[in-house]
């Protein structure tokens, strides 16, 4: 459940000044956050199934080291914060071998009702999606106090 | 009626090898396919708003002259073919000013209704839109013909 | 001088949603702010030419309201501090015509050597950029000082 | 060594048609194409390494079953043809689990000099990469003979 995001940087995500461009970055955040959901039992498919969406609101990246074409990365995700209508997720990508701190990013969600584009309170909307996200918050929570 | 879709080589859309990806040439070619619709009256816009679409059955690119970060390219496009069930597009992209071949594409289309996924006659599903292909690809004819 | 960099929004630029994708947004602020330095008189071409890159070292964006194929929108960059080492943008985005307010973002880059990739100070590495930049970032100190 | 590329469709490889924008096929083919080479000890990093790139003289793919968000697919490649000048690749996208035909494509490659960028005969160039290459384009036409 634990096991963090892993993928290799493209050829075609390199830019002239020969490593990954900033932008995709942002991407694999949205790669962690999608994968981190589904491994612990929350699928973004599902949630659209039930016509609710979750746009980005904000979105922030620190860039600490440059990554290459072929680079193997991980891309580790928590949610840190979540109360039904905002969830944030902060997320430190990685060297996967030599565990370098590639860059720090955060994103804000919230959501909406997929035909009036309206928010929505999740525990109203589909409230088991609502009580999983609130237990993977406690779960990412009291895993961030043990690391302490 | 006639200009050319004319753009600049982004930062992001440059490789490694510093040179545009060739994967962005495919998306120019979407561009200027849109841009040319328009500019002819045919906006896809519109053909959405009827709960058609036109997606992709095939598309080719041969790749003549590399472009760089800031180049400036035009491309032309031309309704080669369109039998109010599929439509075929040829492209040729220049380097703007001194008008070097960078690429020659060409795609093709079909027309699908957007809930059930079907191809449609555009004929019976939107007929004026139809008419005013057909008059497109007529008047590419004959500019062809009067430029041998 | 002062005219804001313009776009629209690209069919590939799409995600399910229907909106543009947020990674998107971050590609545009890069558009916004190379265009920005050009029309000073401030080419990042020129720049790669001394041999001195500008990697991105953090980016931000808010986003305050999405915004669908074919619409056309306005960058606003603003040069909003520069000491030769460091440089920093803020960038808002509107819809063109109603001017609704799409984004703020902000980036923020350094200096460095093209080939030790160590950074550099850009006065003792490229004095008239440097002086140009200075200037730049003077003239939208005056400007946002008027605005108020 | 003959395990086929596999990968998932990101939520921002999708358009607002719902499924996954046709360009992105075009980055899976070089996705697959550099992983196949990988797999058979010949890494285009280490071509690099040599001064030699192998940029795309064309493309092409035809589209046959959309793909959406979070679908699995396998990329197939084989090099179908080299003579140490040029090089041709064919690709088969499937549906990962029911092995439904997703696209159809292939791409042309040439070698050249990074500096000069100029064309190269890869056998002069680098020849241990030039003989490892020959062999799998004789392996790839023994297994297909043996399919048949």
């Amino acid at each position: 459940m634990n096991t963090p995001y892993c993928r290799q940087i493209h050829y075609y995500e390199t830019d002239k000044m020969g490593i990954a461009h900033h932008s995709n970055h942002i991407r694999w955040l949205e790669e962690a956050r999608l994968d981190y959901m589904k491994k612990r039992g929350i699928s973004y498919v599902h949630l659209e199934t039930c016509h609710i969406l979750m746009p980005v609101v904000s979105v922030s990246c620190e860039y600490k080291k440059a990554v290459k074409f072929d680079d193997e990365i991980t891309v580790e995700a928590v949610l840190s914060f979540f109360n039904g209508v905002r969830a944030k997720y902060e997320y430190r990508i990685y060297t996967a071998e030599a565990r370098n701190l590639v860059a720090v990013g955060a994103s804000e969600h919230c959501f909406i009702d997929e035909i009036t584009r309206k928010p929505v309170s999740l525990k109203r909307a589909v409230p088991e999606y609502y009580y999983r996200m609130m237990q993977v918050a406690e779960d990412d929570k009291s895993r961030r106090k043990g690391n302490q």
